[in-house]
């Protein structure tokens, strides 16, 4: 989006020749985004942290906590809620500051920069409520879960006392464990981050001064596919009355491709992420879908009966469901761990070089090693630079508060679960920011964070580690705890810098509102949490309202960790190197071709997701490339300049609606119409069924 | 339609005063259609009439008669084909002149009024496997239907002789009686017949020579909304595997709306009627929808068992379906009536002014005493004119050839059916032009033609003056078949002198292919219905794959009749006469308040067609009603010019779907999956129901 942003303004492809002259003039006075906001002064960076602020964080956070939670126990899968709570927060400090304007008390003005500090204090604040694990690792512990299991070995009463211990003990590592990858994930690589692009695209939209032209036309276009993309979601909702109801179970490639996965599920969001990220991102997913759901599972499912036994449950770690989660997560390990090296080999020789020359005049010292900048710089480009590196943050305050909270935690979660050792946690510690690296890096091209994926690779490491006979079921998803922890809030923070860096907030004051964030989801979420608990009785239950199901797959991965490696099917770890090879091999190949031909090879890292998840997403994905191609194709001035504000107003409504949703299914209000798919021959004993 | 074309070209509203010179020269010039084919000699009448041409009708009559007869069968619902005919003729002669063109063997270049004269004889010939009435009155009479209801009375064995013998002796009528009403439907009282247009605009748009650039942008608009209108179709047929099933089902607005027949059922077809339909007939349509399934019939259905039993099935004539049926008619026939005597008085009063002052300078003599013709005639309007005036058919052949029919049929109509006595026919002889200008002057508004709808009027009717006694049952189902053929050969020929008028086919030309096409129907039909009769035993069996549900409504029908009026249920002759009375009123407001408040009063004849079908394809209309008037607010140019072709585009692209359709369902080829629409509660104890 950086990209396509002030690049051209044109809306009228003819009569170019005429006026080439007073559109070069126009493409620098109005295309450039800062350059609109160039007489508003950029607060400092204290100033951007208002009382305000967080007292409408506070109040976002615990709404927003109750909708994570929500998701949480229901399906466990956790939409975006950035632009939600950009969008939100703008809404209540406008409110606001129109209300005091009124009233003649308005001291200071709302600045995007503030708007920023709030959408990332509750990002902060309700990202703990997945990262908690209420759907899946921490409730996993308990008994009510363990019951549904075949052991009740190892269990953890559950109590509101020590959960905030453990979050305030795990949480701030994430956020120390960033600081030191934020100029290179969001200068020198110009990662996209979908949501966090789209949220600042927003933010920036509602602050625009008035009289700027193409604001407002992307203004426009972003409220009409938030308007479209509200009203769509909410058609929708009609038509979910029970499982595998709606359009998001629509098959719209028929039945078959329904059964693996492939199918386009009507999400706008995922739309417009597609129109956001680059095409070979989309074409990665839908590859990586191809490959695995397309060719890899069905042959291995041939094998049924040899490589693993035939009457496993379609869920269960020994079978298909392991090789989908292991080869996924050594391809994105591969892809990981390569980036990481040549990162670190970047930085090496930036530093050597800088050291040698003793260049400090340029501003962006590992820039020019860097194979991905471009040399020249737009005046956007340089402004958002030149405020994102102004307020510092030093590494070595970084480098220690993680040293020292990593110090903390191994004297503390050992008495909050004894089975985990304080060798376990520094183990965890030691590769963790590698793993945060990763995670925030394949989040900044995809917006799809792996928190999860991560949590579960430490299930199976420390829970064999630790053994079965030594409570090795509690150590794997504690340690699962802490990992989710750390990856989560590096994905989860870093689309926040990118917002902020879009819309000149100082990473200083975004740092403060991530801690204040963090220490508020902390409090909020257990809290959150123990009210669903202590509310439904059948928390947890299969069939009820809240069937948390990932609780029960936490615990299964964990039974099947502490036996090790060799519980894993016939042929999977074989696969796994073949795949984490494979993927550094891949990723060797698209730096040495070029830049030329590296534009068609596909990214390893993205290419995993769907292996366990499915294509749905990535067909969502693959459309909105495709609207974008095609718009191109038509108009490629108009394509440049809305299509970001389209993506957004997509994601946005969609994210938006979220909100109402959530407060029906509190409220007990429930779709009247489910909209099934049946096939020919079911469909005939349906209407017998019903008929009779 | 004729309306929009040649008013406006500017595709860019700005800018406008700088070339208002410039654009004024090319608005004569580019925009009139008929400019565009000013260069192009209209063919003589006789040169129009070509033997290729009544080839390709023979072959593409029979497809489509198969085409019709799968519709008759089936559901009973019949899509106009008029533009899938003059899209299909077209591909055929245009293949084959090209082929000679190549060869060097070609005469006589193909023309557009060649291509009308093959759609109407295709019309003309597959119209008749409608009214012929194989899924209602024909089939009604043969013994299989007549054992599904309480009797086996009065039966008639079906024979391919008589059937044939019949036909020729009924069909020829409505030709006859459509002559003299030709003009003052489409000159004086210019009104759209949609599907007519749409196959003009078709026709015109492929025969455009190169270098028209407005049409070839409408041809593109319209060959983007036929493929998308086609795709669109295709991708719904997946999804309709058995009944209740797909698209067209959608209860969009809640299920209690479904039930009411309100809902969008995603017709593209009805869309773009929508959008050649002025906003006033759609807005009609959904009022009537309203008051009738809204108000009305919620209404009587509370008297039940104080108005009608309460224990009737639901599609009996005593019960709601009567008040249904009968208060439409009453509607439709107030209408009618009101116009034709309006008309009849306008006739006279121009004919006894061109009598006083002898003026034959003007082509005109009726329209200055209209009041629906505009003063200022464009080139379009003026040429058509012209040329749909030069080859007069003389009026008194036209009423020469009705009474010889007339004796003819009245002759042998009763050795065929003994119940039917020749004075019955004499009757439904001198009422018909009556019905058959109402239903000529209906479809020409609203696209739809209720031929059906007074054919049941002669069941009751002339069913009631036979008696039971007299076979009062078989005599009736004889009569609709008399009164079917006249009122839609009206209709659908009527259609075809709008499509001739558009392309500037001599209207001579046509009457002669419609004679052509009727007698080719006349063989082609019974020969393909006897076919399906003797292929599929369990023809008209309901359950089976041919239930043809309205022959057993049509026998149902002739048994209530025979009855008399005495049997139709409490208060409904009282709420006909109502009806009928409130259409002349209406009419007459609408006369007596002048142009400017007339357009905002509901036509009756439009808000009649609901009371018995249901609101969803008004609602349909509405949408494109709605799409237009959104688009006229944008860019009124825009609408004004490409409207029509975008309408025309979704009405042929659907239009042509249903012949692979057809061909699919012929062949055996079954959809796949059903998109089904559950309440919660029937939803969950599917879910049970298939889980178990």
């Amino acid at each position: 989006m950086g990209k396509n942003e002030g690049e051209e303004n044109g809306f009228d492809p003819e009569n170019r020749n005429q006026e080439e002259e007073k559109k070069k003039h126009l493409k620098e006075e109005e295309l450039s985004v800062e350059r609109i906001f160039e007489n508003q002064e950029v607060p400092s960076w204290r100033k951007q942290l208002t009382v305000r602020a967080f007292v409408v964080s506070f109040v976002l956070s615990i709404l927003f906590s109750f909708i994570v939670m929500k998701f949480n126990l229901t399906t466990g899968i956790i939409p975006s809620l950035n632009v939600s709570a950009g969008l939100l927060g703008f809404f209540f400090v406008n409110t606001w500051t129109k209300l005091l304007q009124k009233s003649g008390l308005l001291r200071q003005p709302f600045t995007r920069q503030e708007n920023t500090v709030i959408q990332t204090c509750v990002v902060a604040s309700s990202g703990i409520s997945f990262s908690g694990g209420y759907g899946n690792y921490l409730f996993a512990m308990s008994e009510r879960i363990a019951k549904q299991s075949t052991d009740t070995l190892d269990v953890k009463k559950l109590s509101l006392g020590w959960m905030i211990g453990f979050l305030f003990v795990v949480s701030f590592l994430g956020l120390f464990s960033v600081v030191p990858l934020r100029k290179i994930m969001i200068i020198d690589f110009k990662l996209t981050y979908p949501s966090g692009t789209a949220t600042a695209h927003l933010i920036n939209s509602f602050q625009t001064p008035q009289g700027a032209k193409l604001a407002k036309k992307q203004v426009r276009e972003l409220g009409k596919f938030f308007t479209i993309s509200f009203l769509w979601g909410f058609f929708q909702w009609f038509y979910t009355a029970g499982e595998n109801c709606g359009f998001a179970n629509f098959p719209s490639l028929g039945l078959k491709a329904y059964d693996s996965k492939f199918y386009f599920d009507f999400s706008t969001t995922y739309v417009g992420v597609g129109m956001i990220c680059p095409h070979i991102i989309n074409i990665s997913l839908l590859v990586g879908g191809i490959l695995s759901w397309g060719l890899m599972w069905p042959l291995i499912e041939d094998r049924k009966g040899d490589w693993y036994p035939a009457d496993l449950s379609s869920d269960s770690f020994s079978g298909l469901q392991g090789y989908k989660v292991f080869i996924a997560i050594a391809l994105i390990l591969g892809d990981g761990l390569y980036n990481f090296l040549k990162v670190l080999c970047q930085t090496i020789v930036g530093l050597s070089h800088q050291l040698r020359y003793k260049d400090a005049s340029s501003g962006l010292p590992v820039a020019d090693h860097s194979s991905l900048v471009s040399s020249q710089l737009s005046f956007d480009d340089k402004r958002r630079t030149q405020l994102f590196l102004k307020d510092q943050i030093p590494t070595l305050l970084a480098i220690g508060g993680y040293v020292a909270i990593a110090a903390i935690a191994m004297a503390i979660l050992p008495h909050i679960f004894h089975q985990l050792k304080w060798y376990h946690i520094l183990v965890i510690y030691v590769f963790a920011p590698t793993l945060a690296f990763c995670n925030a890096y394949g989040c900044g091209l995809t917006d799809w964070s792996l928190g999860s994926t991560y949590g579960k690779l430490s299930i199976f490491i420390i829970g064999a580690w630790a053994g079965a006979s030594h409570g090795g079921v509690l150590a794997g998803l504690a340690a699962c705890g802490v990992m989710m922890n750390i990856v989560s809030t590096a994905s989860d923070l870093m689309q926040d810098f990118k917002t902020g860096y879009l819309t000149l907030a100082s990473p200083r004051s975004m740092f403060v509102s991530q801690i204040i964030g963090t220490a508020m989801g902390c409090v909020i979420s257990p809290c959150v949490f123990w009210l669903f608990y202590k509310a439904f009785d059948d928390l947890g239950q299969p069939g009820s309202q809240y069937p948390t199901p990932y609780a029960v797959v936490y615990r299964n991965m964990a039974l099947l960790g502490v036996k090790g490696f060799s519980s894993l099917p016939k042929n999977c770890l074989l696969l796994c190197f073949v795949f984490f090879g494979g993927a550094i091999m891949i990723n060797l190949i698209r730096d040495l071709v070029g830049k030329k031909w590296a534009r068609f090879i596909p990214v390893p890292m993205a290419m995993a997701i769907p292996f366990y998840l499915g294509s749905y997403f990535a067909i969502d994905m693959c459309v909105g490339s495709l609207i974008l191609f095609v718009w191109g194709k038509i108009n490629k001035a108009k394509a440049d300049t809305l299509g970001p504000a389209v993506a957004s107003g997509l994601i946005c409504g969609d994210g938006i609606w979220t909100l109402p949703a959530s407060i029906f299914a509190l409220a007990g209000v429930k779709p009247p119409i489910c909209m099934k798919f049946l096939s020919r021959g079911n469909n005939a004993k349906v209407d017998k069924f019903l008929g009779s």
